[in-house]
């Protein structure tokens, strides 16, 4: 049988024992299972980019992977838990609109209340270790979703569309990935075009890091947004940008 | 059979080849553990904080599991290598102090000396790849404890208990983790209480971050201590507190 | 059958989701391996830092390992990937000298051509997930090395030889890892020496961190260089040094 691998997401840090905490109790519960981290280093409380993050990296992971996620301000407060199936993987997290980016809204979703799964005693501060931990080692060795808690249809979801569009985050390198989809925008920049984050102008497109030259250049990433890229230097510093920063795009009629 | 865990606590940080050289040494030994890192980003030659985040980490793993803490400012001096057991687990690191919050009186302690055990050649600078991981290694994949050198009683231990109290910890969210324990502290405070650490005074307590309101606070922490917190902000900026700060409660009469 | 080893080293840091989406591509194709990061913490497109740390690392590990690494200023551009087979291990990586310093002349390396090991699409910027992470987990998993394409003869190196001699890597602890080999610069340092970084001269060896006492010293490191050192403290700050910079050093005629 093959090992079931379960992702972690947080904005934990890696210099605390929290990551290993929660790691031991699931290890305890599924020996054999595959634990891949995706991101530590989310902003605390960063939800929309844990959104973003999860939904770049989920689709690269094999049917029946169990994607934990613990970015959670709202933790000891009334805020549910719940545990989602959709498109093959199961997904767990607090219902605070993290999975808004990674799962449609035919998911299966079910609230997560059966306290038997839980590590004892709960407590307040850290529901990563004592509550989504056990339950994601748990669908991970097999438990039904269904034995979670019961089925929810009123899952809080994030409000990610927005037409004047903004950095959705700002990666190690620099770049800033755009809300601008590719598919959609591309093909709109094509008679020239102004892309306005602050007071720093980028009006044109590369295809490639190898040919951009000099300067600010957009280009189509590779999660399927634009991003605003310098070749060998950080976009963010020099157009002075953080993640959230508003984008302005005008382009020219053709 | 079941995979034997290998936990990895070091101040080695992930930036250069340490840690990789080490799990490799170790995948050598025995092929099919699960490596865990707890953290990698203790401060340099922060051997109380190790302790402390080892305490913290250990008790949610499985009986079996094999603790290695490299945090070793000593290395290349006369310090003793020790091997200990102690409530099902194992644990391998210097004998330095690291691990005085983990390990009780009654733990059964190894001097490391058998040099058969040993990478070779032995470097200077670097026995976590040379001694220490082999040897984990090995006591993952069977090896009996007594098999890495004599008994011996008289294990460093650091001095941890501190009557006026102090920071543990600063953790990522800039949370202050004190070094008073919550079973023992949080009763005193009911009447009321003044908490100092430098200039700033902490009055309050709260259970939940989401009853917080504005300001610092004192919370029951996940580890078992008091910390002292604000909500969505970082209380050691705002206290300009660091670990190893000093606190003092004074505890109001009732 | 032991479980295949892959190892991991970028400079893409681990804030975003790109290491966990390699990770996930790979796991699909090679369900039991074990993964292993050496460091995704090398500087934005330090080719030579990467060769450095590889050569650190890949010694440690087993024969059958396979070495990915994704260092790749020049993705999207016509700069070949290439596979490897040298010391009984597989290297995976672009073509841009970042396995010189782990190779031999006498590696078999062949170019990644055979597309039907990618994954679909291949984008622009993010080879690491669509053309090298397939292509190291199809090896891992038993594909010939020759499946990937034709060989080819004529790999980049890097001129890693100086005689003059420079910084290779600043560690985490501050330490200058010189480009000095141990082997061959001890010895001259026996009858008194001066060694120059910027305005900063060292002028003693010792054997021990615990026996260095106050300031910068020369120490023969685990890497089999000459390391500037501090006791607890960073020789990189004292001196104010960065990777890459020149040392000079003047050994007295005995």
């Amino acid at each position: 049988m093959e090992r079931p691998i379960i992702t972690l997401l947080t904005d934990f840090g890696t210099t605390d024992h929290y990551v290993g905490a929660m790691k031991g109790v699931m290890l305890g519960i599924a020996p054999d299972a595959q634990l891949v981290d995706i991101s530590h280093e989310i902003s605390p409380y960063g939800i929309a980019e844990a959104a973003y993050t999860l939904a770049q990296a989920w689709g690269c992971f094999p049917a029946g992977t169990v994607h934990l996620v613990v970015v959670d301000p709202g933790v000891g407060s009334a805020r549910r838990a719940i545990a989602a199936e959709f498109g093959g993987r199961c997904f767990v997290a607090p219902d605070n609109g993290v999975l808004t980016m990674a799962i449609g809204k035919d998911a299966r979703v079910h609230e997560i209340t059966a306290a038997r799964l839980f590590r004892r005693p709960v407590s307040r501060t850290f529901h990563g270790r004592d509550i989504f931990s056990p339950v994601a080692a748990h669908l991970a060795a097999g438990l039904e979703l269904g034995e979670v808690g019961p089925r929810v249809d009123d899952w809080v979801e994030l409000d990610v569309e927005d037409s004047e569009g903004r950095v959705l985050k700002v990666d190690r390198f620099g770049n800033l990935i755009t809300s601008f989809e590719t598919g959609k925008w591309l093909p709109r920049l094509a008679g020239g075009f102004e892309m306005k984050v602050g007071s720093t102008v980028v009006s044109r497109v590369v295809q490639n890091y190898a040919d951009a030259g000099e300067g600010l250049f957009v280009i189509p990433g590779s999660a399927g947004f634009l991003e605003i890229s310098a070749r060998q230097a950080s976009a963010a510093e020099i157009a002075q940008a953080v993640a959230g920063a508003e984008i302005e795009i005008a382009a020219k009629s053709r």
